[in-house]
């Protein structure tokens, strides 16, 4: 891989940089963004070689699209007007349904595979950029059948270079799961802190009283609205039903707690305890 | 301080036993605990140096009581018929109101000293204490008018010796505050975890798909149900008021998601990112 093009040079796409640089160091990194601060940031901290765009793309080897999920439905069928037959393009976005769906038709629908990694942090930006992000994380991939074999195998080569553990498994099923474990868990955490913030006004209290559980429970509050707003849009319907389930459980602990059935709280957190053996699985 | 009491030789109560052994490496560490294997594991882990019982209470020059708040409810009072005019005795709960009412009018009254320090992990046990847990954490007094000067001044040296920062505040607004910024935080991730292991029947699709965010989001639902019943029982009116203003909040969300308002779920994340600013101060 020679030319390697990185639309969004944020916290993702310049992660992959950064990884790809040092796995395959005589490659070029082109860095495509609607922002000019951005590149000339991701230039300056060596994330990227040089900018780029569209009308280059043709000579491209790997194109990763890692932009929020609405800017990927726009942007991925040009993406995809613009390659050679042997480039191989992936997105990393958090909703893949939608996204399949729009480039099911397309000319060069095998030169694409819908990917994303299981990775980031809740900061944003190219100098959010991580060496090593991926290391050991799982990406899942979807319709990986839609894909070009020689060119899936291009992609499963440089995810098995960066440590990634692969997962197959269908855009629905991805958008239902992900939506509970990842999209239900930053709603509850921006609305924590808002609730803790509307209380607190005076906000020394907080800082005071407040510990690094606090911290833990709501560190995905700092995530970024730009990238998170699309993705509870494009998951709208399988957030919701996750949204729901979580008020289910609250208003019933409420209840507990309101009929004095101390008994039952307990139970209720004991058989909820099991959590720390799935996080061990995590970890 | 030669003779150390800590009743409750868990993560808590063997926090402070292991960093008081290192300031004051000629003092003995009597542990009591309702757990002998507690006991046996807190001496062989070098947390304590010997058992003793209540009876042996008045050779303490200080008493750590750091056992679940239902239990200090019934047990202080007891401890402070059994110490001497010069003990100190503090409580580490997590609730302040019930406990500094209980021993209002207790003829020793002069000798506690109301305590939440703002520190832990989700583990429990004597082999979860940890030596340096305190260092840097906050630690509220409330009355400390209550509590006999030079006693206060015994404390307040320890407390300084362990590196901490003291907050003096009033029973009846630490545990107002301390709803929103402790015992909500853990429900919303025992709900959390309780949310996604109902939905998951299949465990590998959730140790598959999870990743640091939910992790992170969910850490507190480790956390003991033993110590947390107590605590969301005793702070029952705070806890369900900052339980509602959550749900609340939660469904106002849904409902702008429902009305497709992806302006309004931007600002509502924007204005909460503000999070950022008050977290740098926690750490």
């Amino acid at each position: 891989m020679k030319n390697i093009f990185i639309i969004g040079v944020g916290l993702i796409g310049g992660s992959f940089a950064l990884d790809i640089k040092s796995l395959y160091p005589t490659c070029t990194i082109f860095g495509i963004d609607k922002s000019e601060s951005h590149l000339e940031e991701a230039i300056a901290l060596n994330v990227i070689d040089k900018t780029a765009n569209f009308e280059d793309l043709n000579i491209a080897d790997l194109v990763i699209v890692a932009i929020p999920v609405d800017a990927t439905l726009t942007l991925l069928p040009k993406v995809l007007d613009h390659i050679a037959d042997t480039t191989i393009v992936f997105d990393v976005g958090s909703t893949k349904e939608n996204i399949c769906l729009k480039v099911k038709e397309h000319k060069n629908r095998r030169n694409y595979l819908a990917v994303h990694p299981i990775a980031g942090t809740e900061h944003s930006g190219p100098k959010a950029a991580l060496q090593g992000l991926y290391k050991n994380k799982t990406n899942i991939i979807c319709e990986v059948e839609e894909t070009a074999f020689k060119l899936q195998e291009k992609a499963l080569k440089l995810f098995t270079d960066l440590g990634m553990r692969i997962r197959y498994m269908n855009p629905k099923a991805h958008d239902t799961h992900i939506a509970y474990v990842s999209h239900l868990s930053h709603i509850s955490a921006f609305m924590l802190g808002k609730t803790v913030i509307d209380k607190e006004r005076n906000e020394r209290d907080i800082f005071d009283m407040a510990g690094s559980g606090f911290e833990s429970t709501v560190r995905l509050a700092k995530s970024s609205p730009a990238m998170w707003t699309p993705i509870f849009k494009l998951n709208k319907t399988n957030v919701i039903a996750s949204l729901d389930e979580y008020i289910e459980n609250l208003k019933h602990f409420k209840k507990m707690m309101e009929a004095e059935d101390f008994e039952a709280v307990y139970q209720e957190m004991e058989k909820t305890n099991h959590i720390k053996e799935i996080l061990n699985g995590i970890q």
